[in-house]
């Protein structure tokens, strides 16, 4: 049985072998021509040439990702803060309360002004309520059930389609060359295991973000993990190197980001030994996306760009080196 | 370039397809023939089989490993102690205090008495005296070199030989079947990282332990990470399913431990949906390691082992099942 499968291996690698080569494809169809996308293939050939200077064993290529806004969209707020704003609306007639209890009327009202002004405090008593106090089974469902209704107020679309044509390319590319492609998102890690297999193709295991704590219990004799309305760990700015070092144990060699968030990830990536790839995505696409950078209250990006300039980091025009946004 | 290679391939296939299959070589030498291998092989036959029920494709192929006790020896106390000892030592010239100051003290005066009297609190401040304070880096470099010089008393040999040759080929045959091994240990996760690769075959990534706050910071223009003398999580007990949560996001189907702080993990993996294998090594060989259980203050294996007996989890005997200890 081994042997007979290990047969029609040989067979087929024989024909591939054989096969008059095909035109090389293009691994980034989606890129266009130009130096970002050069910046890219040079990178990753580098790297992954065993005779080049610059070649690191496969168990190094380690890559990160930033999620909002780096591999899908951030506009008009980050989709989760979306989600927390349904989900109040849908927990709602359980708590009659809130129609006069800020930060919660505002969200009944529609009343960005009102929510703007709950600030920091406010949003945590969103987040909170809205993502603690069931189980992190109960919890995974509830993100699926609202992506599947859910649409984007401006593209009428899913959410999940609202991803990067280009940067799945570039997933895929690198994962095609032996990396290990992380998400390290100051977003909910629970929030985008639920779907980052499927859209990203990157495991839950390999997905970092911020977390609140849950607590193990024996319910009924069915152990559950139950998630608690407690900050665990903020996965944000000076957050994502520590991310990083919690869960990979190890200094990626490349880094994708989008905004001021990003930098101590790029800058920590930057600083390990050999050749290193850090990218910027700089949102300059009003038509097909959005634009903004330096005074968006969303993914503002201004310190990093600063940083990419004086250190010769890769910044995407998307306007320009994107030929599609999405898929 | 790439053909050729191809070719090459396909013709060492095409031999091994046509060699006479070799007499199954036994994947598990040092294990005798017995229930516990066969519990163990059964296992793996039937979720790697696309054929059969239990099948379990190979994203979901988790097995969690406990590392104090399961993969290496933890008498007369746990290894991470003794280098927080050792290490207290190597600093107690920059600190004359310490000879009147307890627990340093009793550490300097190889008091064990006076240590114990320490208690949680006494032990908490060695750890964080001789864990923190350094970046992730020196931290590496520090358990590396002690690890290159420590000797065990009664083995003298470097702790890193006191592994335990049945489990790392168990490790070597889980992978084999395309499943992912991860360390799921009380112990610190950047005290395992620095040696679990080279000697467990398991890379940083898959390392999940106790583990103290970072802080990043840029000192003299680099990035480092700073360990600060602050509890982040302790990965023990109830801990275990909540770090493997965090760390992995899915549930293991295979888990092994050795103590009572390893039960919530195994009935956490074994309430998973299809099948499951859930493993306790029972310290049973004075001989040739040690023979402890219920009232070991280090490693007590009590309820887990009635919760074992009740539910019909694999006990390993190490003196019966095994017919080596170490490499």
């Amino acid at each position: 049985m081994f042997s007979t499968r290990l047969f029609y291996a040989a067979m087929l690698l024989l024909w591939v072998s054989y096969a008059p080569q095909a035109a090389i494809t293009d691994p980034l169809p989606s890129w266009r021509a130009g130096p970002v996308k050069q910046d890219i293939i040079e990178f990753v050939t580098a790297v992954t040439d065993a005779e080049a200077p610059d070649y690191v064993p496969p168990a190094g290529r380690i890559a990160v990702f930033d999620n909002d806004g780096t591999l899908w969209s951030e506009r008009p707020v980050y989709f989760q803060l979306l989600f927390a704003i349904d989900r109040i609306k849908a927990l709602a007639p359980q708590h009659p309360e809130w129609k006069t209890q800020q930060p919660f009327k505002a969200v009944l009202d529609n009343d960005m002004d009102a929510l703007a002004d709950a600030g920091e405090k406010g949003l945590l008593q969103l987040v909170m309520t809205s993502h603690a106090g069931m189980t992190t089974q109960e919890f995974s469902r509830i993100v699926t059930d609202w992506l599947a209704t859910a649409r984007h107020s401006r593209f009428k679309r899913p959410y999940t389609e609202l991803v990067y044509q280009p940067m799945l390319e570039l997933l895929e590319y690198l994962r095609t060359n032996g990396f290990k492609t992380f998400i390290v998102s100051g977003g909910g890690i629970e929030f985008m295991r639920p779907w980052a297999e499927s859209v990203y193709g990157i495991p839950p295991e390999h997905i970092i973000g911020s977390s609140i704590r849950t607590r193990f219990e024996i319910r009924n004799g069915v152990p559950v993990l139950v998630r608690l309305p407690e900050v665990h760990f903020i996965d944000d700015k000076a957050g994502k190197p520590v991310g990083i070092n919690e869960h990979i144990g190890r200094r990626p060699i490349a880094a994708f980001g989008n905004s001021d968030g990003d930098l101590q990830m790029l800058q920590w990536t930057a600083a390990g030994e050999g050749r290193r790839f850090m990218l910027l995505v700089h949102h300059t696409d009003a038509e097909r996306e959005y634009a903004y950078d330096r005074k968006s209250h969303v993914g503002k990006l201004d310190q990093a760009l600063e940083e990419a300039k004086k250190r010769g980091w890769t910044v995407v025009d998307m306007k320009n080196d994107w030929k599609v946004i999405y898929p």
